[in-house]
């Protein structure tokens, strides 16, 4: 797994704060002294899996670096309604003044991390493995792709810089399959594999006589899914896509594909519901 | 309603565009033609309300400025299944990259817009009026909030820094109702009004008396709303808070609340399907 | 009292620092050896309120962090002449070359409190407060509203993002009191209170009845001024503004108006002389 | 005369505007509507030189390029009572939005060029050039030194990087004028000037000898400056500074020195009134 | 070939262009008047690919948009000496302000290019492809990297993001090979090839057999290349790296490589002569 | 000798990480445990002057700040082959992650502070210093003239804004040498030297008369700058440029100019070869 980079996770935290603080906290500068402390925890009030602890940790960091945060549980583990999954001391113009920031990234990041777990069961024993789009929120896709490794699932490119995916539209446009591929292979950088997305077994072939190290089967049906994994085995992945819902991933999953990919995990997952604790 | 400033909405779409293209789009740019052309309607393909149009207007725009971009519906309108909701032509290499970003954009908001009109046709006819939080994706919550009013609800304010909201916390480490009042009064900036959260009839008689110019009325039952409603008319705004749900909320409003804010429209809402048609 | 955050002091000392350092401090690298060390106190040359400390503190640390700044004095007290209100310890290059920035905040900050105090002298015992205007050094609001309140004045909206105030213009482009309180009301966030500058009674009597949170007099003679004051009691807050002086504010007080803004605190108020005697 | 860069101006105006509008205007985004139209007349309430026009000019396009700003005086020109020095015509929303801000930028830039100028009418007739010095607003250096440009007056240095002056206390730390200048020569880059500070003829002397550029006379008297002068003529450049008023500024010329600095130009000159009428 | 994108670029050239003008051109703003013009040629004064005409035109644009910039070659082409490559006309201050910065990245792109033919043509004739390294002036990745594909090289991953290396020390501290490959296939994200570096024959089979994609020899001899070449034929890429100069690419394209990678394209590439020749 | 201040320090070197590592060190983090450690070894691998050490030490310290660096050379020492120059200690992710980066710069600086020793041994004995242009890699300057000044070179002026040199085009437009040195006497800032670059003896004494602080000699034959020299003697100084190898840098020095200027050095000037060793 692989997660942000901490000049990443330092820039999102920072705007995110930028954001609600703005130039100041006004209820809590005019009325909690200065010198009060208090404690708190972080509960979960809904059972799911936990993710964005490192990331709320920042956050009480970013405002007073004397915060002590104390994680009471790990990013990916699953937690019980009810539990404490983390608990934080010091200043309480600082923990007032972070907590709405904190939930925020802990309730989305779980969120995501709860529903991409919810799907790794649900295809649990077959070789198919669940994996994120570019799907995300805009400018949180490094903690959107992180809660889904958190919640089990795998990544796929993480923008349109690091993986070539060669869609219906590039193929249409660059006039077929075999010279889409052969000028991705010429003009793409060394060290990327190549993608072609797939309507019919047909294109299936097509895109596998051109060299395509993975193909994307584009809301397929079974059937058809189950026949591409057989002319690809051993000479490209196979991955599904387009109509996934939790009722039907293990139908799909069974076709014996690599990879199938949810949307969803990144676009629609309701917030897992958590709350602070204040303890004077 | 008061839309981001332009110089805010430039700096969440280059975020979003570089996050996307990073160092840049390596499929299309080794596999599209510099020249190529082409054109898109962005369809509606689940009922709802669309919000987001000009942002979409300007993610095209960033990544090439001679895109054109024709809205075809207006933010805040709502859209049947299969509408066409903006058309744009130009570069077919600047159109295929920009598209996952606009859609992204597009598809958030309209999902909270939509949610939104549900929660505001719940509450017709009502003295209510559905209200935003602070519960938004971290570094999105302009647009968040946009889309809120986009869907016919009203902003609470958009940070610490332009609202008091004195909470449960704040009293207890204030030490009481009327202090904590106070020292908001006299310390805070003059033009911000003073909200206070109240769990019980007591404690909102306190906050009135204390001279709070609004009180959120927390997790409580419809018959001491009710009663709150009655004391603080001609006094203060009232605003119910905590455990709304499309199922409740008429009755909520049915108390004589000014606001009911709902924290599940902007951390919970599903994003509305909608995709990008391309056409040669 | 609310202080600036750190993140924006910490902004405005950095760029402050690079506009007088650039690439570098060439006489102090060139002359002075890298290891040698003095001391030095900061010292007042005219009496005044000292204002800026904190701001000086971070300087001298973004410098060198290894720099001792001791405060011998708190922001917002009165200095004799010959005061020192601070001492510094450390690299003699640090020390030198923050010098002059740090000295630029102080003298600019405490010139401001300097003269607010005198403001806030001429008006004790009324009920009237002195308040800031937005009529500041571009991008140093934050420290200028701070020194107003640090010599004993308080602060009014920070922008045109946190508090409603409807001017003359304002009006004139709305058509009137009535509608443009309304748009404002249903318009803008909930949170802010709206105040709506006057010129006669007349208006004052329709910003009232429009439901105005605050009236702002404008330029108005103290006869009139008493009346608008006498309407407004307990419906509405009253904020004197336009030609004060301290020849006149105590006049102005005296009509028993809540607040007096000044927009000279900010734009007019000549720094206070301070300088940095260095020991070896 | 050397004006700012455009990104030097763009930097300092976007980051005044972003200070002031924050998350938008909420007066004018509730109160106006989109399509009102308006123009306004830029005023000079008491006689000054006007400077700032080019920095107004650019507050207002960059709100709305379309915004239309026509000169009526040049920058450096004076200004009755009365006179109109610029004009703009556009959408009512942005002309109201930036309207403060661009005051705040003509009324600190026309004080400064104002007080330049009556200092600069002193000395008229003798060999002295008015100079600026480093005890400028943090964060608007350039704009302080571009205000005293159009007023008539001399810059010094734009910062610790473009000119090496010697101070007294670099001299004690160095050890001796011989050595400090030595090393400057030796260590300083190529192409700046070396300036020495002296507090008698004794050090002038020193100064002189060890190969100074220009003596910097702090705080002396006029006798002494005067024997300083013949000293130094054709070797170096002479600066009185210290102490400078506009009651002794014209002795000080009078003692043939070729530079004064007067910290008070940009330290302590009060605002301009200029103000914006609108008109529907 | 897949240049930068306009945000990169731009983002480079600003830095480059406020790097060398900081507060102003002193120069020119002082002796140059504001009107006047002047035409220019940029000229080859050594035989070369001349490649960075792009980013010469954009640092021009960026001085002053109206300066008008005609490129007379090709990025890519071969120029003799003498050549006029691009031609300049407008605002005398905004040619001679921006002309050094044009010329460095000129001089340096076009040097990289330069020798990157000549390596290209060492190898012409056989399989292998010349390509570059992440060994490249900090800062100035993406145009090096341009000037390499222009000068008629492939392109290698661009950082550390966006492929897989498994160099000698992963491999020691992995475990080994079989345990390393394993590792970045489950974690790394799904669309990234994997490369390992071999030191012996050995070594190449045991990550042939591990599933590595590409293997890095290093600094091998030629009898081992061959070898390793025919083991990895139709299962994985080859490149060969390290000590390699233009008397030994031959050889070692000779091999059957298909990939030759050099640092020294990058690191060690002399700037090509180029200049400006102002006409009036 | 005048060093980066550690802000620009700061930001080339994040910005250097930041475009290797983008989102993530894909091999590091899959394959090397998070709790691994390793030492390593900066070793030279031909003989050179050693400088960027103070920047890769800062490198290692970006990526994580608990790996320890030891010099055991300093910067500007010479280094036999072999000969290690500097260790590492800590996470073996946060040592591989920093490698090539860290290598970069001292491959780079290195290599400029290598060829400016060989001039000025060349020179040794002569009056001349060897002087660095701004012919550097853009955005890389503050590095290059360190490593120029390191390897016992003068440091010209940084850029436009820090020194005025006028140039042949200057002089043509702004219509001969007394005008325009008398113009950048007047408009220039006080404390800036002015040089005059010319091309004749008659040239030289028209900038001498002009009172030029300065000459560039620009392609001049040894024998006119010796007559140049000796005009110029106790009045400016004097700077060879042009044309300049190792083969005639001697012979220019003998003509007694004052200072020798090398693009060579910054633009041209090969890596030093550098690689860091790895200890389990």
């Amino acid at each position: 797994m692989i997660a942000p980079t901490p000049q990443m996770l330092r820039g999102i935290v920072r705007r995110a704060l930028d954001e609600d603080i703005g130039r100041g906290d006004v209820t809590t500068q005019s009325v909690i002294p200065a010198e009060a402390t208090c404690g708190g925890a972080i509960v979960i009030r809904s059972p799911g899996v936990v993710a964005g602890l490192e990331v709320a940790r920042l956050v009480f960091h970013e405002v007073d670096p004397s915060v002590e945060f104390r994680g009471k549980a790990a990013d990916g583990e699953a937690a019980e309604r009810g539990a404490t999954v983390a608990e934080v001391a010091g200043s309480a113009r600082a923990i007032l003044t972070a907590e709405r920031t904190a939930l925020n990234f802990l309730q989305r990041m779980s969120g995501i991390a709860t529903l991409t777990r919810r799907y790794v069961a649900a295809v649990q024993g077959t070789n198919a493995r669940i994996l994120d789009t570019r799907k995300t929120a805009p400018g949180l896709r490094c903690l959107d792709k992180w809660a889904v490794a958190l919640g089990g699932g795998a990544n796929h490119r993480f923008g349109l810089y690091d993986g070539i995916l060669i869609k219906d539209n590039h193929l249409r446009i660059a006039g077929g399959t075999a010279p889409a591929v052969a000028a991705a292979r010429r003009g793409g950088p060394h060290g990327l594999s190549i993608q072609v997305e797939v309507e019919t077994v047909g294109q299936a072939r097509e895109a596998l006589d051109a060299g395509a190290d993975a193909l994307l089967l584009d809301n397929m049906a079974p059937a058809e899914m189950r026949e591409i994994v057989e002319l690809a085995r051993g000479r490209a992945l196979t991955e599904a896509s387009g109509g996934v819902k939790l009722e039907n991933v293990r139908a799909i999953a069974a076709t014996g594909v690599d990879f199938i990919s949810v949307g969803a995990l990144t676009h629609s997952a309701p917030a897992l519901d958590i709350a602070l604790h204040i303890s004077l």
